[in-house]
């Protein structure tokens, strides 16, 4: 039987959508999402976990209250649990995070930016 | 402060040997490792936990009892808890593996391929 890896590329190809992330795989609770960046995210902050930011192309800066990050193609962050953030992206960004099932991207923030959770591409 | 993000390119810079995982991050209780694979590595499985492979640069192949998958470049592949597999690549490929802490490379086989099992870099 041949097996079916996942292609970044090809899941990137199936949206356009910025700050709404799509899963593409799971490994036990956890969850592989890609999205893309461009502009301002807002504040916020996961009490419960860590967040793995890999970029994929592109540039993007990760704010916190007391500096920031700047994570090219090919980096990666782990954002630590409770610590707020706020991802931004000069031009379209493209990213994959890794975090459990169930985080919401806004965290305790909520607002109109917040994605459906469990959005599978 | 300027924070540091992780490169990938730069870690696997660090060393040359294959089959021994390198720790490059943490997120609360999972490991992003990075490895070379050349050749065939032993058949084993992992009762506890699935395990990601992401391959950053050339083709790894990756058997099962009952077929195969090719993972090129940027493509992965999430391989389930208790399912034996071994990894295999014709030249050298990079891969990086994201897993539990503690995840032993050889899982229940043992022998003389198991690696360290924190080695960061």
């Amino acid at each position: 039987m041949q097996y079916q890896a996942i292609s970044i590329d090809e899941k990137f190809k199936k949206f356009s959508e910025v700050f709404q992330p799509k899963v593409i795989a799971e490994m036990n609770d956890y969850q592989f999402k890609l999205a893309r960046v461009k502009g301002d995210f807002v504040w916020h902050s996961h009490a419960e976990t860590d967040e793995t930011f890999l970029v994929i192309d592109g540039e993007l800066i990760i704010e916190f209250r007391d500096g920031t990050v700047k994570v090219r193609k090919g980096e990666m962050f782990v954002v630590r649990r409770g610590v707020e953030h706020k991802p931004f992206a000069q031009t379209e960004c493209k990213i994959m995070l890794i975090e459990p099932v169930g985080t919401v991207n806004t965290g305790r923030t909520g607002g109109k930016l917040t994605a459906p959770n469990d959005a599978w591409i």
